[in-house]
């Protein structure tokens, strides 16, 4: 990027960045802050607290410019700043627009992502990730004015694009923004499982088989009206992720330290806010009581507990899948899952649930990154929650992990699930449950009896029924029609729809 | 209760119970089941299903009966039920109004609660619960109609008091139930401590003090501010228990054993959800889809990440006020706390911030509990999830737990906070954070030296601007107003309320 | 309890107790503390410190004394301190005398239990449950040297029984020595279930079955291999419990306040320990630090660890117990769980695995436990943790309900768990997946292609190597022979056992 | 790396991999499973069974060749498997010391980890770890003799290189390996920070502090005694990591696909083992039941328990250290921790804790992953657990984060700690809590009185005691001699350490 100019720059003598013309060795230039002098690469984009950031937080080695939305939604955060800044008359245009176009060009191409270095598990509360925003903001400002990296007095990371914030407004602000930006993914790959489970619940509407609770048989349904039932609850979290990732729009921008707005003008919140709004096209608005609003990580644990909601009824349809497709001979063998690798090296042509099985692992790292956000909201302490960064890893991470997840379960496994219709005939005819459907006619202690000969004696309900002249065969294949024993069938009103 | 009438039955002869009158052993009436008979004590208004569950679960010692929401809700469903069957023609006037009048006597008698005694910690996904709750029913309506307890020719638990019920319906709809009617005390508990921590607000409106980020001196604001924002912070929990409460409002009642309907009149569901919602005066409503709904345990883990939110909130709050409140002498000490309690036997005059230390720690019972739900739901498996008595045990507790400390964090703590606007003052006029409010008339780098110099030297930021005669006294003491410095405090635009 | 003394007492004018001979309302005593005086009921044996906590804390309505263990152990950390002060001269024989008989008094007769009266769940780091044991044992100690409640000029709780402690000391010494004495009946229930499993595994021992990995057809097992592993699972737990229970051996008991053991005599921490271990027959000794022993809560938080372990054991096992019996028809079948109540009102014959449904869900509150530890753990601060009541209801409350599980696992499951032999043939036989035997023999091609063609064809692989004339029948019957397909079948070396 | 060879073998004509000779697409070759034919880079040292996991597992982007440890483990586990089966006469020494070459040649070069490329979150128990390992030492070795990748018929990385062995015994195996090299470099960082800890404990011996208990002001101590509690609790967690590691030495390879070693001589899991207790130099042995440790993943959770107290004490120590650092005016500011970055743009002079902060929120990531392991440890059924890589992704993860975590603690806050003596000198000599050791000589009701008077009039304990003349000030500073405040202090016996 831009690399002649860059060593212009380091080449053009004492000009220099923050610290005073020093250059540095070769590959570095210099900057300062309160702690004193350090060298930067000459290619980075950050500045000296970035870098301190680097030395001080070796932990996880994923940094933050892994989380594309995070990126994305700190420079959408600047760029309200600074358009705010400008029109309240705090900041001039010139620098307003050369942030502006900074934020845009580092929003157009993802190569600047790896100048976001800091490691995501950090300390500071987010402010290391703020400061490498401002610093990246200002150096990409600074080089598209064809001035040099570090040339701060021009464009400074903290009086310019830092102005009017404090990172206790400006990174939980930008990290209810990020979660908003990798929701929209979740929802369209959760949308494109529902399709495809309605796929397969209609594929399906016809098989009968049986029902089973606890595990044990109980009455007969259809293998559509279970793929159903997998339809309508990744339908119904579709709905609930929409509804409650509202709770991700009252953000605490303009409280800058601790709140209370102090080294703001009153007009700001309303105005940066609405820029924000405008720039993303969400209804954002300034939270109720930003004092509380900047302590406060109540979205985070909320919408944690939405995600573990969704994470657990895709590990039940998971567990479902499995247990379903188990076998191919010792098991139930309802439904089979499309092959996607060989099982096994010792087994010959054993075929395994991966798919579902990476659905449920994926699940439980949800459930664990919920634990991991309830500590840290435990640890917030009068004026702010210092643990955010952690927050918006697990957070941010659980929401990729579930988009992924739900992607590949249905593009490796739903779309391809084929039922073994023989089998399900076979184990629905040979069940007991279905003499449930014959209490209304024959009572319940003629049922029970009919029951515990059958089990006893290894035989189909539908045979000692017949053999013991109960009911005609007409009648009896009347009442179990399957479209009678999988919906309410009593009375005359037949007409009406299942529901 | 009744005791003549029930030994005149135990001596009446051959009329008995289910057992075809045999007496039992004195003090006994004899049931039988399909594992054959069974005595029962002959003052016990249950049967010989709960008879077995309570031999089979002595797990927790905790009978259902100590969920008095959930007795109440188990007694409406059946009342809805028995409503509903008659209207639909399936159950006799007589037998529907001996169930509902039943029903009524036992929400009217707290007594009854003793009869439900299945262990609230038991298999069977609530079988024995709905058994307990089926037998009490009829034998009370026996007792009423004149009749010996046990006498289920006449009124059968299972034939009438559960009729077109399963219970995979009845139960997860009485849990649901008896959630929305648990959280009634727990929304005006938190209604009473909003308004206990409104009254601190105004009372402390005027007391500047320091505001802390990460333990560090920030800052200033008012003591007024802090507990404005608890205040605010519970305001939102209302508002979402309120909000979100209304998951629970969608009930699978009519799907019987697996969601089909199988073995109910069509029009069954609406009608009995209807005289549901009549009799409990709330919006309840069919789920969208009845298989889905008797398999899926959302709607509980859901809300109790919604109490986890509320019960780390409480926790912070509470976290805060120890704190606030630490000392005497060598803490923060800004508030105290009414003293309770001694706090310790060895040492003379020690007072222990008790109060809140209780809501820390059942703030982390319901965290726990959170996970118990989440490990729960994931258990379940194709149409039913067995666990639902353990998610409704824990949800339940966690609700009353929550009352509990929310009631006793006002009566016994915030009503009684006394603020020291002495230490507050002095530790406010001795903080190096206000320097924060000149930057905007000095410069960044003139407060970060000022700021280096009071902390190096053990002086007041006050006497340093006033010793360098970098403003006059007016102008700084202008800049430093209470009013000034806990607002958004740029620009000519004070009028605006500081939201 | 000597209710004509306690109206002696009561009447006989000006002793009376701390309050100065005040003799309060008709069945009350007066007792006072530094906040004042308070009524107490006349018949209770506790003071004014348990009186207030009772008020302060309405929590979960569980007292202490709920938990015998609990209060077994205060009484015996009392004992051993009274004999230790009196050993090193600081408590006169009389009073330390009397203190030992109503300790032994109150051991002896669960009846005091209904005097440990504050909630299990409460503030103040267990110092309302050490004065209530305090409170009593002066009580009783002063009732039994024929003097009157309250008087505690003769016997002081606090002076006298709780000489040479803190709470922050005598509290979590007992809550470890509580903890032992809970887990001997845990240890006790398992080994009765190793023992119920080991029964099974010998019974089993000759059905061959289906092995199953990722809930597909693997290679053959015996049913007896499959419970010996149950066995030798719960074995080794029995083992973990012993082993990691030693870190409740090392106790703070002689730190006093904070851990610096101010206000004891340096002999103290040895001889108090050394009384302790002779009490309770136990190896107990002084902490390594014991003012890290006083804020640490880690011997809690590694045993929680080593209970969940066991219950996630038991979960697993009780999963698969369901799954193993799921049918009778369209489920696995292939043992059958004693059947112990009915499982349905709505499908006559029904029958659900009740108790391992119970073991399942108790084995997910004790995860739950282990996370509300975890919590309470991390909020110790400084030089003690407050949470410590709750860490010990959860931890000794698992244990109590593993404990209870586990014995209903045993006497109502495991114990009466009957083999479908012919099932397990049946699905053996058919399986695809003894095939891998073959693989040494006819080569993993081969070997494929078989597998291919049986699931193809439906045919069973016996059949198909046959009729391809591959191996003789002899070969292969000797090939497949149980004891070769359930052991190490490689080699010459048959006789070495298969570990 | 040899990339001409790799050229050769592709332009090599009909050699080719498992496909047959099949040359694919320019820059691919051409393997083959059940599954069919894929095209595989030809630079790849991984073959079709990775390449479809790739495929599989677009899930979190972290490959396993992330977590060193386990690649190591993996490569060693194949090493020993191949000597055994040389032993043992299965595998000719040709093959065998090729695959040994080739293990030694991955051990030594980190670069062949790039190879190891399946996403660490994957269905299949492990099995496309496992064969991920097989294809690439198979190739590894292929290309050390001079053959082509692909070049199966001369050694494969199935019928060789996982010779006797299954995924289900090879990998859990392997994953306690990988589990117990990685627990080296923690307790190397753990001794590291307790040294330092026990640095600042000498350095800070003599400066008295108040010791402070549910943060009130309690009894003295000193803060050398703080720290050394810090530096004892660390201590423990040493010794607890090695002793509790050893649960990892018990493996269960030999058992093959459940347990039973099909397909193995009866000698394989002796020597097996021997061979990894040799190249590991660890004790490695069989675990008792191999069918048991086949499904059982006990080992896992307990460890995980381990983990989390460690995280525990370390998030304790580091909520101490912010608390104790707090201020600088307006908090307790005992301690003052290297100032590592700038702490805020908004407020000048302001350094936060950072390196405790990061240290708190691993701790929390800890807890929440032994979540994850609790759910997946659940999630085993029957003859094995389908959950273990994602077991192995947050032990691994976990075990490197505290790693960081403790390494920054000791380098960036421990070793640079400095004391306010002045500050602990003056809380400590302001405090009340000193009036605790006057209670031996002046009684509990006098010092009660003291107490309060000196709350009240804001005064000091030393100066009220000499105003009323209750001690001569030589026997008050007697008493209050810093070295008698903070030990056992009664009777003669002053000699005895402390302990």
């Amino acid at each position: 990027m831009r690399d002649s100019e860059v060593s212009d720059c380091l080449s053009s003598g004492p000009v220099g960045g923050a610290a005073d013309g020093q250059a540095g060795r070769p590959g570095y230039r210099v900057e300062q802050d309160l702690l004193g002098k350090l060298e930067i690469p000459a290619d980075a984009l950050w500045g000296v607290h970035t870098q301190r950031a680097i030395e001080n937080f070796r932990i996880s080695g994923t940094p933050i410019g892994a989380f594309e939305e995070l990126v994305r939604a700190l420079v959408i955060v600047k760029q309200a700043a600074a358009r705010a800044n400008c029109a309240l008359g705090y900041l001039d245009v010139e620098r307003a627009t050369a942030i502006g176009a900074a934020c845009t060009e580092i929003l157009n191409d993802g190569r600047y992502r790896d100048h976001f270095v800091v490691d995501a598990m950090q300390g500071g509360a987010g402010t290391s990730t703020n400061m490498n925003t401002n610093e990246v903001i200002a150096n990409v400002a600074l080089e598209m004015s064809g001035r040099c990296r570090g040339d701060y007095a021009a464009l400074h990371p903290n009086d310019h694009v830092n102005m009017a914030q404090s990172t206790n407004d400006a990174y939980p602000t930008a990290l209810r923004l990020a979660a908003l930006l990798a929701i929209d993914p979740l929802v369209a790959a959760l949308t494109g499982l529902a399709a495809g489970l309605g796929v397969k619940a209609v594929e399906f509407a016809s098989i009968l088989k049986v029902g089973r609770t606890q595990l044990r048989d109980a009455v007969p349904m259809t293998l559509g009206q279970e793929f159903g039932a997998f339809k309508s609850t990744i339908e119904a979290e579709i709905r609930s992720l929409k509804d409650q990732s509202a709770v991700f729009l009252q953000v605490n921008l303009g409280g800058t330290a601790v709140g209370t707005g102090l080294n703001t003008d009153p007009r700001y919140r309303r105005v940066v806010t609405a820029e924000l709004a405008q720039l993303t096209g969400r209804p954002i608005v300034p939270a109720v009581d930003l004092i509380e609003a900047t302590s406060d990580v109540g979205a985070f644990t909320l919408f944690s507990g939405v995600l573990k909601r969704l994470a657990l009824k895709l590990s039940k349809m998971a567990s479902d899948l499995r247990l379903l497709s188990s076998g191919p001979r010792a098991g139930l063998g309802e439904i089979v899952l499309p092959a996607v690798q060989a099982g096994s090296s010792i087994m010959p042509g054993k075929i395994n649930p991966v798919i579902p099985e990476v659905v449920n692992q994926v699940a439980y790292l949800v459930a664990g990154h919920d634990v991991t956000i309830t500590m840290c909201a435990d640890g917030g302490q009068l004026q702010l929650n210092p643990f955010e960064p952690m927050i918006g890893y697990c957070l941010l991470s659980s929401i990729k992990l579930l988009t992924s997840a739900v992607n590949a379960l249905q593009s490796k496994c739903v779309g391809g699930i084929v039922a073994d219709t023989e089998r399900c005939r076979y184990l629905s005819e040979n069940s007991i449950g279905v003499v449930t459907a014959l209490v209304p006619v024959l009572g319940y202690d003629m049922c029970s009896a009919i029951a515990k000969r059958a089990l006893a004696e290894h035989r189909k309900v539908i045979d000692l029924v017949l053999e013991e002249d109960l009911l005609s065969k007409e009648r009896l294949m009347e009442i179990l029609r399957p479209e009678a024993l999988t919906r309410p069938n009593l009375g005359g009103v037949r007409d009406e729809p299942p529901g």
